[in-house]
Order: C-alpha cells, then structure tokens, then sequence
C-alpha cells in the first residue's frame, strides 16, 4: 500500500508519500514514491505515485525520457508543457501508453492496472496547481472548497484532513496537518511506513522550497507522534462519559 | 454504506450502528441494522448488520423463523443456542442458506454477494463473547489484544479505537470510544449517518444494561461531537510546527 497527501493553500503545497511497497505482506520493500522534476526559474514538480509499482516506475521514466504524443506528432516531457493543466494531460497520455502496451498482459495475469499519482507545483507562466490523475489517464484539479487531494490508502488520514485544513491556514500548518494525517495511516495500516519524503513548495518561486526525507527516529516527526497521541488521549479524557448508563439500571430504554 | 462497530471489555459490550442505507447516493434511507434478541436471564444477544439489505434482513428473519440446520436435522433459533459459539454458528449457516437461494440470481445480476454481522452478547452458561462473521459464514471472536471489531466502513472509525481502547477500560469510556469513532466515520463518509442505535451489556446480568437510538440533535452526542472537533483543533494548534521550514530559504535539502 501507499499514502500520499497533497495540500494546496494560499500559501502554497505539500506533497508527501511514503515509501512502502508490498507484494503481499510477506514482501515489503522501500521505494521512493514521490518524483521531483525541478528546473528553478522554469518549473517545479512533483509526483506522487500510488498503485502498481511497475506502472507508476513506468511512467516517470517516460516523463523523464519523453511521451510520444501522438496527436501532436512529437516527443514531449513536462518541462515542454506550459501549464500544469498541459502537465497534468501529459501524465495521462504517459499512463495510456503504459496501459496499452502492458495492460492486456496484466489483465490475462489477474493483475489490475491500478495507479494514481497527485502532480502538484507551477510552471513558469501558470500558476500553483495541484492535480489528481487515475488510472484512465483522467484527473481532476484541487481546489479552495477542499484544498486537498489523496492517493492510495486514504480513509485513515481523512478525518484529520476533514476537521483541519482550509485554503487559509499557513504552509508550515498544512505540513503539520498532512504529517498528523500521515501518523494516522501509518498506526492502522503496516502497508504504510517510514521513511516519508515531503515536498513544499511556495507560490511564483519556481523553486522547491523544501525537498526532505523523515527517516525513522527523527527526532521532530517523533514527538509529534507522541503529541498528537498525548493529546488525543486527553482530548477523549476531557469528554463526559455518556449520560444513558447513568445507574446503570434501571435500564433507559428508549427504543428497541 | 453503513458502520458497525463492537467493543468488548471487561467490564461488558458496547454495539453501536448507524441506520443509513444507500442504492446510490441518490437513493437513501433509514433502516434499523442493530437487531436484539434478548430473554432476560436466558440470553442476551445483539446482531449489528453490514452489506446488501436484502441479505442482512433475510438471514435476520431466518434467525427469528429458525434456520433449517441440515446436519442436526432440526430447525433452530438463537434461543436453541447454548454457547455464543453456536450462535455465531447459526448465524453463518443462515448467510449460507440465504447465499443458496439467492447468490447466483444476485451473481447474474452483478450484485455481489456481500455481507458481514457482528454477534455480541451472553447465553445462560456461556461468558460475554463478540463475533464477527463474513458471508462466507465463518467467523472470528473478539480477544482482550484487540478489544473491538467493525464491520462496514470501518477505516475512517479505526484510528480512534486504536489509540483510545483497551481491555481493561470502563464500560461508559468503551462507549464514548465507540461514539467518537462513529462521528469519524459520519463526518467523513456521507453513506454513514444518524440516527445511531446503541445496546450495552454488561457480564452475568443476561439482560440489556442500555437499548438506544441517538437521534439527530440528541444533546450528549451533539456535545461529544462540538467537544471532539475543539479538542482536535486545540491538540492540532499544540503541537510546534515543523522546523523543516524554518526560513522557509535555503533550502533545506537532504534528499532528492
């Protein structure tokens, strides 16, 4: 499994991922799920990856190396794209061909060609956008009503999304959000685990402002882990216990 | 959609469920999924119900009517039951009779054969047990290592519980967990919804303690839900930020 989160506020985007892949839980290996491709002054990326690991590799070394676009009758990567809406199609169009070509031999294998990626950051021009492409090559773009979007194992780290994050909150809040929503994955879900790589990035900088690998242990990411823990253990405390066990009996039945 | 959720400590058993159902999101309704069947001082058992309706309410009126137990020869209801073990029995032999009739029709239909029950309670004789049963009929129990099981949509729940529950807590705190933990799910997953039906049984008594439905606007869970969100909010704001961003530039980069 996999957890990636991006956050797009008026301050700017967080993009995080974790690392663990599994082949079955007997098989689990580390790989880095979230891709950089940054030229400062001209355009900052990043894509996160969730789904098939085959797929998803697949398509960053064809972002890297250049999809041929057919329509266009030319070989194009994402720094010949002048808007992440452009970027965002190209992600799509490289998903397509990795489809064609691989899709019919997964399907006699039973296995699904299952992939999502987030694609967040600005190019030069355009401004900071964060989209969310499927399988189909699809995708929809984040916006201020629900500023942020999810891939791979996203219920556990929703509710915490749910309840704190609006398009107003300062970048270094967001991060915070998206590391707590993060914690949250990673307690219920062993598909999901450390290290976390995160990516900031602030608006009409064109330049990553933050590019950071949380290894098991470190030291800030540890304490909010403890904290967070801490706080909702006394959070729950600082609830009253329900009213309807009041004497326990005589029973309040009220319904049956 | 639905979430059900069973906690069992020692001091006794808490079943919530909520009562939303849904053919599409343009078809929604209310339906009782925490069914009772109790005979003070013989037995007192709970059946919270996920997966199709038709399903979960065949086997419901199976268990009421008797199932046709083949094997035995006879025909049984829970009340036949002499260990919670043999109910939990009785309930997969009546998914598997209902699965007979009915599954390949649904099959033929594409609806799939989906269905999950968590039993809980007490029979004369027998200690306080909490199962789970698949559609296949099998079953788990619960244990004192993970005191809780959930059925339905149950990851945007999961969090809460693991963090909040164990063995050895209160009955009332078992049932705010389980309370805190529905909110999660209902402010996360629009399939899930109130009224909530609530049932607490606490050992050796072969009585109901507590049979409720919170309905919306109900005062506690309309607090506990106000309380939640302010301590989460409060917990958020407490822990520091992260110091990644600390002048925001240079950058901090320690991995690309």
């Amino acid at each position: 499994m996999t957890y990636c989160c991006g956050v797009l506020v008026r301050d700017g985007l967080v993009l995080i991922a974790d690392t663990r892949t599994n082949a079955g839980l007997d098989n689990i290996s580390t790989f880095r799920k979230l891709h950089i491709f940054e030229e400062p002054g001209h355009h900052v990326l990043g894509l996160a990856t969730a789904g098939n690991l085959s797929v998803s590799q697949s398509v960053v070394s064809m972002l890297h190396e250049g999809v041929e676009d057919h329509e266009m009758g030319e070989r194009r990567q994402l720094r010949d794209c002048r808007t992440m809406f452009q970027a965002a199609q190209l992600v799509g169009i490289a998903i397509r061909q990795v489809h064609r070509v691989n899709g019919p031999f997964m399907e006699q294998s039973n296995v699904s060609f299952d992939v999502s990626f987030l694609l967040g950051g600005q190019i030069a021009g355009d401004s900071l956008r964060l989209y969310m492409v499927y399988s189909a090559g699809n995708f929809i773009e984040c916006t201020q009503d629900t500023p942020f979007l999810q891939i791979g194992e996203h219920k556990y780290g929703k509710p915490v999304l749910d309840r704190a994050v609006n398009y107003d909150m300062e970048i270094s809040e967001a991060l915070k959000s998206s590391l707590i929503s993060m914690d949250s994955t990673m307690r219920s879900n062993l598909g999901v685990g450390l290290p976390i790589d995160v990516m900031v990035v602030t608006p009409d900088t064109l330049r990553s402002e933050l590019i950071y690998r949380i290894e098991p242990g470190e030291p800030y990411f540890h304490d909010l882990r403890e904290r967070w823990s801490a706080a909702l253990r006394s959070a729950h405390a600082s609830i009253p216990k329900p009213p309807y066990l009041k004497n326990a009996r005589p029973r309040a039945v009220n319904d049956i």
